[in-house]
């Protein structure tokens, strides 16, 4: 018997729609409400002036599994605002994985916390994120 | 007689090798010690799955701007930490100005605010970002 | 002829009732709609174990800062998400000054930028505050 | 055979010495190397102008327990960047329980994840820090 996760079909329908998440070539490897876990490989044309990852891949990488979080329960979120650490560069060729847990939810309110690793294990971006939930539905 | 602006050549050559800064399709207007405004256009590969502008964008483009004027006195500045409100969002075409300034130097560590707007004067992007300032010199 | 300043009859009910502003000794220098000064001075019961100033003071200044300058227009409006870098540290006997601007208002979310500098004119503090504005009214 | 915790000797020498964590009322529960969990209780002195609890009470908590927690190591850390999000007020009363845990650490920066909930165990803030990690020794 098939099981139903419609948290795994709201990110699968947000994804086919995300033209920069999948020019990121965001993978989705878990789904679930308020959490999820995606991936993604770097390439060259995501390198800055050192030749490192530009800051604002590693974000856009963190804010895809933000969005796909907040959004599992089917209700438009939208970020307001969210910060990030990065402790570790990020290199050409690296393949990243970010967690996203949910740390609070209200009527109005999400709170998420996500973290991305490189394939060494090693944490390379740290992000907090807070939506607005809207009333609107996400899908058709 | 030609007054030289050594922020202006550190911010050129900079954007030269910037590959994804390149991608996004940012523009400097204006450069100078510690700030910095520049700008760039919304393509349709830079949508998310609601059809407005991935959050991940808008926040490339404000961290390029934190490069660039954190990078200006020649010496490598690295992001730590930064953080970004969305008061506004952002669509296909819009064109979107980002001006950053300096709020405070240390030795070790910057301080900048960047603003992003787009072409009706709106503010869609307000962003905070820490540099840490190490002492290798930018360029050759 | 007198002219009114809405705000500054807002800030100070607001200030005549915030008993944690009053512990910190805050004083409203100057008050408009959206933005405000205020300065403190530092006691030797604001300090940490370091024998300098505990985060949470400078912190909390800022904070009454944005509560100050984004409740100005009599609606009620509540910190979402606030961020803070410390440039340089705060010691004891420092007069601390809190400048706040907004930076963007829609009708639901406020954003202001607030700067806390010392007596040397150093910048001590950088703060973001994202609100909520409720639709409430702040006073009777 | 008693078996001796570092980071509990260097936290309680810590909150010996720290004036304001002590205006606090905060009580340590537990702390290891790069984690802990304190407690403190809400008096009516850390009210702002609603009546509720300032914000720069919980955020002064939230950050008692980043020192507590990036201290432990015997090194001097220094609050860079932090920052905050308050999904549900706080209320005179109410008993506030800080977790930290430590994210990331490198040789100079350290990243904490806090969480506070009150005694329903809401959690009522969420909170990331950034330190700098000096060469300096905590303690004689």
């Amino acid at each position: 018997m098939k099981e139903s996760n419609p948290a795994k079909e709201v990110v699968a329908k947000m994804l086919a729609k995300d033209n920069f998440s999948q020019w990121l070539g965001v993978e989705v490897l878990d789904s679930d409400l308020g959490n999820c876990t995606i991936q993604m490989t770097i390439r060259k044309e995501m390198l800055n002036a050192f030749g490192t990852v530009h800051g604002g891949v590693t974000f856009a990488f963190a804010d895809s599994a933000l969005a796909f979080s907040s959004n599992s329960y089917g209700r438009i979120s939208v970020a307001l605002e969210v910060s990030m650490s990065y402790p570790v560069a990020v290199r050409l060729g690296d393949q990243l994985t970010a967690v996203a847990k949910e740390v609070s939810l209200t009527n109005k309110i999400g709170v998420y916390f996500i973290t991305i690793s490189n394939q060494k294990k090693q944490t390379v971006g740290i992000f907090k994120g807070t939506v607005y939930r809207t009333s609107k539905e996400l899908l058709d």
